[in-house]
């Protein structure tokens, strides 16, 4: 059977697949069990943290209003060393870590474990914080493409040592659908360019790393210039997600909240119930998309 | 006053500074609680998974003989959504998740925090699971150097849209003194490069991704290429870890044990107890070099 979203030869109607990092296994034997887990799964949703990723399952089950059986309680499936992963309903969740090596690893397994289900119309998005530009800090900021170092919108994967270029789209019918769901429960976003960095300081210009060689000057000069070629915020996951997605044809969202401006500072200095409410929304706004989508 | 392992002008005798991924805040007003929690610091180890490190945590405390108080348990510090850290004696214990740009992030704070408490002579060590490239499954690979994908001994960092090139060298000192340790308690070793990757599955070669355009054997002959350049096995976090503990004169190693033979396959489909029992190995030997070291 042709895949929808793998490209690999070698996996077509592989006998068993360890999805080692999730902890879980596909096996031929198993296929329909496989499939009547995992066939209803229309979203897959990710984020930095375990326990943003656990708060955001109990929100939806509440939002869907999926019952939890008597007696039982929301619990991960597979393991938990590397990476917290629920299912609800009709959605996968999981937490993808820091940086894009992480996220990719978890891309990889999942998009497989997709695949083997037979759940081909899946909606992936991402959703986490990120350091502003030129935005208030609470702005949610809708990825159009992410960039690199160039400020290009393309990620470059060295494969068996050459440099192969993807590029780094998301998809735009997923992310104006999702800014209408922005407009509708008030919540400030823009759609705009991110930059994705491989490290949270000095590839992203803050001053307050362990190592710091240049100037505020300098620091407030390039991201002028990731602002000017329409920079809204910075993270550290949007172009390997954008790449991947787009390479495999799964429509794809990347929903960012800004923690503040960087064009005012580095340090997230705001009070601890401020950035609590900041970080829920995301989840608000993803809860609402998933919501108007099912219904 | 000067700083030993931070190079950042602007963090000379800051009055706060919010540790922000670690869930922990300096503040000069405190610096001598600070100093009395932190200064006694001589080892900071860190691994992927955060059971991984619990684990390490409680065999680092009857190995050395470290008591629990009564009506006590031993029990992380600081915060958990993004990394798990606990405080040993003399030992910080931390988990560094996925890839490069996660174990970055733990490493600029760490550094900052061993900075601020006077901990000056603390030796860096990363221990780990890997693909081995002509080794045995199970062997313990002690990292001379850490190669990018062209094969050459530098971590590339765009710093404000700018590439620096960093060498990408772990201590000598500390490593022969590791691999003195690994023939003293009989565990198999080798010293050798690592190749570190950005990606599991395209950037290492493998042939089971959800993306995979090559063949076998173009696979086979990117392997061979690594192995006549010298390199043993292929992770994900040396690299950045080397370069950064390089630049600030930090003595420190890499210690990964290898879970297969990348030259034979891909998949790691050993029984669970002999992984399990390699896994164990490159604790077996921080813990033997770090008893060594103290008594």
């Amino acid at each position: 059977m042709a895949h929808q979203h793998v490209i690999n030869a070698n996996l077509v109607n592989p006998s068993t697949d360890v999805l080692y990092h999730l902890g879980l296994s596909y096996s031929e034997a198993e296929r329909e069990q496989f499939q009547a887990i995992f066939g209803d799964i229309k979203f897959f949703i990710c984020g930095g943290s375990a326990e943003r990723m656990k708060t955001f399952a109990h929100k939806l089950a509440e939002t869907m209003d999926i019952k939890t059986p008597f007696g039982y309680s929301l619990s991960h499936i597979g393991s938990t060393s590397r990476y917290t992963t629920y299912k609800v309903g009709p959605v996968l969740i999981a937490n993808h870590g820091m940086g894009m090596p992480s996220i990719s690893i978890l891309l990889h397994e999942v998009t497989k474990l997709l695949e083997y289900a037979g759940a081909h119309d899946a909606i992936y998005i991402r959703m986490g914080t990120s350091g502003g530009v030129g935005v208030e800090g609470g702005t949610v900021v809708l990825t159009s493409e992410a960039l690199n170092h160039e400020l290009r919108p393309v990620h470059v994967v060295p494969i068996l040592g050459k440099l192969v270029e993807r590029p780094a789209k998301l998809s735009e019918a997923v992310t104006a659908e999702i800014a209408a769901v922005c407009d509708s429960i008030s919540i400030p976003y823009a759609i705009g360019k991110t930059l994705c960095a491989d490290d949270f300081y000095e590839e992203q210009g803050r001053l307050d790393g362990a190592i710091c060689e240049y100037t505020n000057e300098e620091k407030l000069a390039f991201l002028q210039t990731c602002h000017d070629a329409g920079t809204r915020n910075i993270e550290m996951e949007s172009r390997l997600f954008a790449a991947f997605t787009h390479k495999l044809n799964i429509p794809a969202a990347v929903v960012c909240v800004t923690l503040l401006n960087r064009l005012e500072g580095d340090q997230v200095t705001k009070p601890h119930s401020v950035l609590e409410e900041y970080d829920l929304r995301p989840m608000s706004v993803v809860l609402a998309y998933i919501k108007s989508k099912l219904q």
